[in-house]
């Protein structure tokens, strides 16, 4: 099963790839998407469409992970301009019949350090230990990415709780793909 | 000249397009495209994405209207949804080929009514009175989406201001598609 972690941005979209196997997690790619802030808006999100369809395309993943949205942020105005490359991240997932799945932060620090409010160089660390890296892949992009598509890995493993089941459409469409 | 002004939303974008002429401004279309709630959110996106493509192939404008993004908004999350909305639509304006330009709410509300907090009610009456209609047209969605589309007929006048001069890349795309 290859799960893709993608991490928004409207300057950088870091993305990772693994392979989930019977004896663990490999990691097949890890790579980001840059839009050329030069250009107009309009312009930097069809850099980005254009980038996620090819790559989809190549990568062939049977799910995308992303993290879920806060009820808080710091900076609304950056955070509505991640929505806009979230957006097109979804449409192109969408086309492609791949299911999009979303966790919370706090969840994914959990499943990969076991304490919600673990920083980011305890999930670093964890990433490479999971997927027998030496050093944590950069930009910190692709190291975020690579820890939404371990989570989901924790969360096929019923790892994460009952109440954190995958909604029944992601269940279905991950079941039409297995077979 | 055909503009037409978007107001974007995941649950409905107005839009509203407007033929500038000599003597004034003509209502050509207004509508609005929705997504099925009880959709998943790629599913959703899709689905305005799809109206939008179908929309702006149909209608032909010249160019796009948007409201441009506050600093602060009372709702995050909702807001961040919206720019999901708001990137597929800049997405399609792209792939369409059609410039996108984007407004303050302030500017809106003073090119309409001359006064830059004027409300909601005063802008949907300047809407009707320079339209020729009877009532605003609703959901007030489309009334906003008119309100940007006739802001774009100031700029154009330069009523707006020399500090409020259109994108050196719009005026060439205006100009090629007018010669």
């Amino acid at each position: 099963m290859r799960i893709l972690g993608i991490d928004p941005g409207l300057q950088v979209t870091g993305y990772g790839l693994i392979d989930q196997q019977a004896d663990g997690c490999r990691l097949v790619e890890g790579g980001v998407i840059r839009s050329d802030s030069k250009c107009e808006l309009a312009v930097r999100l069809q850099q980005i469409y254009a980038g996620l369809v090819q790559m989809l395309a190549e990568l062939q993943p049977d799910i995308i992970v992303v993290e879920d949205l806060y009820s808080k942020y710091r900076h609304p105005r950056t955070a509505i301009l991640m929505g806009h490359a979230r957006g097109v991240i979804y449409l192109a997932a969408a086309q492609q019949g791949i299911p999009v799945c979303a966790y919370p932060a706090s969840l994914v620090k959990k499943a990969m350090v076991g304490y919600g409010r673990a920083t980011k160089s305890q999930v670093a660390a964890m990433v490479c230990q999971r997927l027998h890296l030496r050093t944590a892949p950069t930009p910190a992009d692709v190291t975020d990415a690579l820890a939404l598509a371990l989570c989901h890995t924790s969360a096929l493993r019923g790892e994460l709780g009952t109440h954190r089941k995958l909604p029944a459409a992601i269940q279905e469409a991950l079941q039409t793909r297995r077979t």
